[in-house]
């Protein structure tokens, strides 16, 4: 695990923006698997992102996975490619044929996919208060060879969906999905994050703190503000 | 993971040869760690790996390092060294300067020295039946998260050790050790394996099954004879 | 440079063989490029491959491409295309979609199609007497810089073409096509070779042995029988 | 070769920040030699990596290597070592065990000692108006095979040197010592470069025009500004 304390939000989109410009600045035409995050910590970094990419001829060797969906009733995108079309796909151009979309159709061949495709060769992701990474809540992670999977009403806590109509079930890569990508990269910000943070980040490996797995992943880069990183002894 | 069957114990060792040369070969004097395993499995690939060695002068920036050790009453050097210099470092004339000693003495500290090493490039392991890898045998293993420790009596399943007198400790790399190497290699041969190769491999990641934490990894080679890969679907 | 030397012609096939495999064997199926080589001194490399890859499901990634093509008179496939196919491509039934095939026809763009291929990953060569390699003939080099082309018999040296009619032309790969692989594998056996196998690799660069260009490469490795090395100062 | 046009100087200098940081930010403690330039290209640079480096516990594994020197007269430190320890090592506060210094009494063995060090990870370097790289000043470029060496007064273009008092001698990596680093990076701004920059990545190679050589690396990345591209068909 590589530790980044930066000060600010500011910082740490900076330096995820240069974290991810290395993998797509290869300097040759192989194909680069990205699975990039929604939700409200990477903002910021897509703004700079799309500044980095709009126009850019470097990138047509880059692809684009999303590493979860959650369906929206009469809408054909989900959720997360919502977000992701919004923020980045959209204002940067992104060509059609490089966006790999998972959703509620798909999932089941999706392992099998992601392999064929040559593997991710990074997926970038925030860290849920409940210590959860992609949909991998607290409380619906079995154990850590879950592949990607669909999870129904039933299993995860209600609680979490506050800012939507909770949705019948949703999909997301599991816990070995992303462990299987070359390299990881975690952003975490804000003083709400500081306890689970040090749990996920220091604590014991276990599934009720779903991205403790990371401890275990070779090549893994936690990039945290100073306000995430405040309960921490590095 | 990679799977690789081969035909016989010859085939496997004669592959895991290819494997382990790949890292040993690396065209310049990057230093590279290796971790390595003793036991019955590897007996043929250290005579390989011995021919191989001895004399060539392309290995100065190849390190090795134990992985697990039984100290053994009145001797220097545990069970471990003793079966690794006696198989390889004597016959094939491993400079002293080239090999890492983990013992009781210095494992406290052995996580944090292998970083300091630049951590390891790859590390090559057999496969118990009851699931172990290095000392993480069956039911000693609390969670994923375990990095180099002492395993006290009191904590072992007494019947494993059955040649030779049950030591009253021993020291190993722990789960989270040996998956922040950035390869890792796994070995088996024969019939007597094929059940617990089938769960270590396909089955539930769980600590019962030490070894199945594998399958989370991004770069895992699996090489083992028709006989141990006898009861797989692949 | 990584010089490796070996006993003789087998153990330098056998070692061939083994840094093959090391871009075969990748673990994921992340795609790989290599190029490789006919005449005489791969005959027995391709041997031993052959044995490795027929019936071998783990290498349907890996993608193959001939670096030179002399046309035959009313037959479709060249002298290199036909060697290929005779040594290896057939008796180890590559699927036609993993060969890519250099010819007389489409050269031109032949450079654009390896970029956008993601650029070769490994490239294996012998040497000839005439310090020349893929079909750059000593006296048929202007500069370094040269990309795929066609040679006409203007430009050749009558004399190198024993072994057949000499064509009014054929087509290569030209150094900086070479130069541009990531990782260069030489292959040279036999006393006929001592003599140039020691300018190509200690000599001064220059485009009068047009294989000393190879000393600049990052990632270059030579494998050679001790007859070959026998003026080596090393 | 991976070309990169900026905006202007300061993007130009933003983008080659984020290339040297992709090698400093490794994650591990894997050794990384890096080669990185004087002169006026780099000043906007060192002053961004400063404020990056400055108190960042990441960099403990990051080795500097100067890649000339100019001796000055009664002054232990060269022109260029000068330049660097002014412009980022005292800045940064870079440790002395991390910055290998070449000068006028090293300079015979350093070819060794980066081979010994683990060869250079990558290296840095603007583009002289003549087509130089280091101190390979046109002219002085016998063949591209020169490891490091003393250049002499008359040897060199005694123009070159005008804002100083023309040195009896300087020592400097030659194209082989930098060729065998596994990445290079180019960075070019201004106007007064745009013809010499057309030369040097698309026309012969050629000793005359020594930064040409670098067409011939696998992993060559050029950063320059509109200014020093507008002569360019890209």
């Amino acid at each position: 695990m590589q530790l980044i304390i930066t000060k600010d939000y500011e910082t740490m989109s900076q330096m995820a923006l240069t974290h991810v410009q290395a993998h797509m600045y290869t300097g040759d035409n192989r194909r680069v698997n990205l699975s990039i995050t929604a939700g409200k910590t990477p903002e910021r970094l897509y703004q700079l992102l799309t500044e980095e990419y709009k126009g850019n001829p470097c990138f047509k060797h880059v692809h684009f996975y999303n590493f979860d969906e959650i369906p929206r009733e009469g809408e054909e995108t989900g959720v997360t490619m919502n977000d992701l079309i919004r923020m980045f796909f959209d204002p940067a151009e992104v060509p059609g044929e490089l966006i790999h979309v998972l959703d509620t159709k798909n999932w089941k061949d999706y392992d099998k996919k992601l392999k064929e495709d040559g593997g991710l060769d990074m997926l970038i992701m925030g860290l849920g208060t409940d210590g959860h990474f992609c949909g991998n809540l607290a409380g619906t992670v079995e154990h850590f060879g879950m592949e990607t999977r669909m999870v129904t009403k039933e299993k995860y806590p209600i609680s979490y969906f506050e800012r939507e109509t909770s949705p019948d079930h949703y999909v997301t890569f599991g816990p070995k999905t992303v462990m299987n990508a070359r390299h990881l990269i975690m952003i975490i910000n804000g003083s709400h994050k500081a306890e689970i943070a040090k749990k996920a980040l220091f604590g014991p490996v276990t599934p009720e703190v779903p991205a403790s797995v990371f401890q275990l992943h070779p090549n893994y880069t936690v990039i945290m503000d100073e306000e995430a990183a405040s309960l921490l002894d590095y």
